[in-house]
């Protein structure tokens, strides 16, 4: 019970995926969350939505030429804290905190780092973030637009971002950088707006979503629709579809994480002492317990429609809309960090990349990171390439 | 509409993993399915289960000492039919056809080969399966004994085989082999009835469950807990949880598999000419229909109580119930076989079983599989060590 408890209470945090990182900074980087809005946005596939509104908080100063800013794209389950804490008591920092804040990698002292939660942001009931989406109430009919929301992409993500920008003025990107789909939308950057990206750093990501992901983001959406509660997406919000969305949180946890940690973790633990597994359909391993009080907290403030918005976002992603072609437009310098043992972003899909952007002129540095985590490392153990990213970001 | 028909249709023959093989063996081995009956049985858990049936088949001649037979054990999703054909029309033959058979690697000319269906088989509603579990009718109550039904284990699995063999008069195997749950099997009685196992040949499995694979069982296990017909196990056998367990099995499909052979065989390909997937839900790709229309059909013959006590007996696995003390028990030499990219038992895992078995004598030869099917390559890619096979077994 006390287990669950701190499970519980951890994973309800902003970012529910340091549940497991176990990492503590203390620093002095205190941000901000400010609202962006637009009067209205057409999607790439033509549908008009009114009253678009996004959150997104920033660090550093903008200097006079508008030149030094840095663009923070976030991860599936991610929002834009992605550095610098809300309040000087909060118990966890933005998911990057590792790399980016004064005197680190992406030094808040050189450049102007602004990150912002993206369209049909997972966490829409996370007080912390706003998004627009399915959980949005539709100003045309005063109720939430459910299933009725069009069908966004990462392009639409990134259309979204750049018009914040412009009303910043900003008009070309020291840089922009992002992991998992956070990196999808940073090769799209590069891919469709080559002239505004000065370099990009895609981690644990590739310029398409393979054939494997595409069937993956298929299962990891599947516990919602068979919960009797989402009614083909048109749910009471008061009585969502929470036990289905729960179970879809686990399965991403497990798979944007690697054996070796799952082993090491938890091994054949049990989740309760004297409850043997083999005695009864109740007693659990720790694994299990852990995994689904995780998925429990995270469902809180998280969304089903939005889950699934986003599950199809990522799936008809590719780079620039055109695959390879897409990623030979790319001209900015790329620092692409991986990690070989990644089950989401898979090896081979990673160096297909590599040759696709090589073959259209671009230089690309590929490091790979080190670790237990597999695909989750690109999220917390980004300071092994510190030195690398901040060398990246001078040159 | 066709692409579906002919998914369906193909997966539901026999052993409908062999869904994606394409493989078609002409031979001459015809097999016959027979019933073995127990009139009690007590599990491992002390619990007893009256009028126990499995099914089997064999093939060769048992020779005079009865020492020449080779017991094979299935995988999560199989049956007994792991060689020869039904009937001589028969689309496709057992799932180890290769390399089993006259004049094969596992020679049916030397060798008396035999394979039983498991307690609480998938397949209880195929008709060539025979097995006993949930779906059974409790001969107390005369109706199914759903969640009543004992928690068995993979020791369980084998006492039952074990009382076969004792039927037959069968003594001591020459060996014992089966891929992923039937490499489990193959460990428990190398472990456990050390002078009765004169070879054993795991293939796809390790010594232990990892708790990353507890983690995935019960992940596999969830769309059905989630269905609203699943009741807790109380479900009308006439309105099963079909949904659920599809999903369930499609889960199963994809993870037994690799995301080299779903980029080859799906990559990005939409499910149906002119149905870009960007346009509407229901456009889909092709990976996600025809592991939907797999996932549908078998769950036409596999049962959702059945589903979840496997996945039960598979996390409880450990051989010989103590870890390194219960491999290093193994006396018969051990010819190993997996696949380095297998994401079901990592490499990791089974090297820590290779190490464990060594440390108590036993000698082990261990071989690795190539190919794009990562964990399946263990049932649909034998042939390449068919030479190797044939050797340890003469040995």
């Amino acid at each position: 019970m006390k287990r669950i408890a701190l499970a519980a209470g951890l994973a309800a945090g902003l970012v529910a995926m340091m549940l497991f990182s176990g990492r503590a900074v203390a620093q002095d980087l205190i941000v901000e969350k400010k609202v962006f809005e637009l009067a209205s946005y057409t999607t790439t596939g033509g549908r008009t939505i009114k009253n678009v509104k996004i959150g997104w908080e920033a660090a550093g100063t903008l200097n006079a030429e508008k030149s030094n800013a840095i663009l923070i794209t976030h991860f599936f389950s991610g929002t834009s804290h992605a550095f610098g804490k809300y309040k000087a008591d909060d118990k966890i920092a933005g998911y990057w905190d590792a790399i980016i804040g004064p005197g680190k990698a992406i030094d808040t002292n050189k450049y102007y780092v602004i990150s912002s939660d993206t369209l049909v942001n997972l966490n829409a009931r996370d007080p912390m973030v706003t998004t627009t989406g399915p959980a949005s109430i539709n100003p045309d009919t005063g109720r939430p637009y459910g299933p009725s929301f069009p069908i966004v992409t990462i392009r639409d993500f990134v259309n979204v971002q750049k018009a914040l920008l412009d009303s910043l003025g900003i008009a070309k990107l020291h840089a922009v950088a992002g992991a998992s789909m956070g990196g999808l939308q940073a090769f799209e950057w590069a891919a469709s707006y080559p002239d505004m990206v000065g370099r990009v750093m895609p981690v644990i990501s590739s310029g398409e979503t393979s054939g494997n992901l595409i069937g993956w983001l298929d299962i990891w959406g599947s516990p919602i629709r068979l919960d009797p509660k989402f009614k083909g997406g048109d749910y009471d919000p008061a009585d969502p579809p929470a036990e289905g969305l729960a179970v879809a949180l686990k399965i991403v946890t497990l798979h944007a994480n690697h054996s070796k940690w799952a082993n090491a973790t938890f091994g054949r633990k049990w989740a309760a002492e004297g409850k043997d597994p083999a005695a009864g359909w109740d007693n659990r391993y720790a694994i299990e317990a852990t995994l689904d009080a995780a998925g429990k907290a995270r469902a809180g403030t998280a969304d089903a429609n939005h889950f699934l918005y986003l599950t199809k976002a990522n799936q008809l992603f590719v780079a620039g809309g055109e695959s390879k072609a897409g990623l030979a437009r790319i001209k900015a310098p790329v620092l692409l960090i991986t990690n070989d043992e990644d089950l989401v972003f898979a090896a081979q899909e990673v160096a297909d990349t590599v040759a696709a952007i090589k073959a259209g002129g671009a230089s690309v540095t590929h490091l790979k990171l080190v670790g237990n985590r597999g695909h989750f490392d690109g999220v917390v153990s980004m300071s092994q390439h510190a030195n690398a990213i901040a060398d990246f970001l001078a040159k």
